[in-house]
């Protein structure tokens, strides 16, 4: 799982202060996290394959979120796109976007499949063999959601030394074996999926939380992800600034954080009023250790889990 | 007179190639023209106080000229704008930039004010004591103006040399020199005014024309002007790609620069099949003496053009 910051700075763009939009790599899906003014451009500036994106996922309509799509959507066209794109985001950027292509009379070739969302609880938005999305629903001056990224269990691993032990058992086989069933020998003898493979991967999981302001309820659904990016939009010496304009502070991010039991936060969306941004990691560690400060083209990449008893195995 | 080239790349915004938007001060009045994804950010990293700009010129609804524009609005309603925002559009763009406000719940403090263009002839759409703008119809693939910036004939230049000869003259009477009115004096003899002043400035114009196929009917709106931009997305070895478009090569640029008898013209909207920029200037240079190349950053300043009586009798 890599995730790569394309911006983490709130409102306005600025020479080298872009509003949010995050890029997604886990388990061979490409996805792209909010898209504010500009992000075409942040794609190209870090190299990334952006005409692989085919998910798109917008937490609210608040400009810094979402002016740089129809840009992006238009490159896509002009590019000669031809696959799917499917954009998920509250009720009113299907309209904007739809709007805006029909007066610059300029339809892509490809479909847009819009994702309205209204809900107020967590739902599941996207399933496929290895990954699920749910909304992560947040409380902002806008319907807002965050994101969670969620792997499925994998296959289990062959335990190869285990399987040698038996003649028997042959490649056709294997696949049966990752799919956890048992094996049964020509005499009847049941030998015990446990016997022949460990666990599967950890699935890895992401969960982003941008714009809120602390919701300590969203705890029990982003629960020991590995990986949590909640906005800090300013410090504890603008708690009233941020419970007036619905944002989070450092501290509440790493309160979340910590409730949650995640791997590692990541703090961004800094207000432009700091100047020092070591100063929202300070305020985090007091209450949270594993932080990162989100910074433009940082990569953030988490390993898969490999199962205790897989080391334990390649160390004997 | 000054132009500052904010972005004259066609089509999709890269690292180092910002679609068109250029920022003209005239006679002490702040434009932009055209507004690509974005263009507040070349604002802010060309140094510009884009606050003043009061009036904004968006030649037609093609994404690579106005998705910057929503981005610039929002940003002027987080700085507290308060002074009436006039934006010159073709119909359409009123409907894309309110559906966006409203959708975001972001009304901005300050008016804006639209005017809608449909008119299919060079009309008067601002004027006041200093300057006038007209549309200059153009043809594209979606309905389109050029602009045309004209300054008004100035106040005429005291003769202060000749003014001293008349003891009469006293300093409350140089408005009404300068407004061209002859003096009288107490026994009613007439000194033209001719004897006490000299020209005015030769007013100053600027003419931007993008995007558009070859169209030699606005050399007439576009006669003797200072200064044109004029669009050359191709080189003539795409001549036919450059039709079938409805865009300009650099001969034909050049062609319309020499039959309306421009001071200077400049070229840009490239393409991005081009690497060598230079073999544009090459091309219109074969037609046109004065060519330059549109570039980020660039600023290309006209000085007022003082009167040849007042250089000779500063010489003397």
């Amino acid at each position: 799982m890599s995730l790569t910051i394309l911006g983490c700075h709130s409102a306005t763009p600025r020479t080298f202060a872009h509003p949010t939009s995050q890029y997604l790599e886990i388990n061979n899906r490409r996805f792209l996290i909010d898209c504010g003014e500009g992000t075409q451009v942040q794609l190209r500036k870090y190299k990334i394959k952006f005409s692989t994106i085919g998910h798109i996922f917008i937490s609210h309509l608040h400009g810094d979120h979402f002016f740089g799509l129809i840009g992006l959507i238009s490159t896509f066209g002009l590019l000669n796109r031809k696959n799917d794109l499917h954009i998920y985001a509250p009720t009113g950027l299907k309209e904007i976007i739809l709007l805006q292509l029909k007066t610059s009379n300029s339809w892509p070739q490809f479909d847009i499949i819009f994702h309205e969302l209204t809900s107020s609880k967590s739902e599941l938005i996207f399933e496929d063999d290895k990954m699920e999305v749910f909304t992560i629903p947040l409380e902002h001056r806008v319907y807002t959601n965050g994101y969670l990224f969620k792997e499925k269990v994998g296959e289990r691993k062959l335990n190869i030394n285990a399987i040698k032990k038996y003649s028997e058992i042959e490649i056709c086989d294997y696949q049966n074996l990752k799919d956890g069933k048992d094996f049964v020998k020509a005499n009847g003898q049941l030998i015990t999926n446990e016997q022949l493979t460990f666990n599967p991967n950890k699935p890895l999981s992401y969960a982003f939380c941008s714009d809120t302001v602390y919701k300590p309820e969203i705890t029990s659904i982003i629960k020991k992800v590995d990986l949590l990016y909640h906005e800090s939009t300013f410090l504890k010496d603008r708690q009233e600034t941020a419970v007036r304009t619905k944002h989070s502070t450092a501290e509440e991010a790493a309160k979340i954080a910590k409730e949650a039991k995640v791997g590692q936060l990541i703090l961004g969306h800094y207000s432009s009023r700091y100047e020092d941004l070591n100063l929202f990691k300070k305020e985090a560690e007091t209450v949270f250790d594993n932080v990162t400060l989100a910074k433009e083209g940082k990569t953030i990449k988490i390993d898969s889990k490999i199962p205790d008893e897989l080391i334990i195995a390649h160390q004997n």
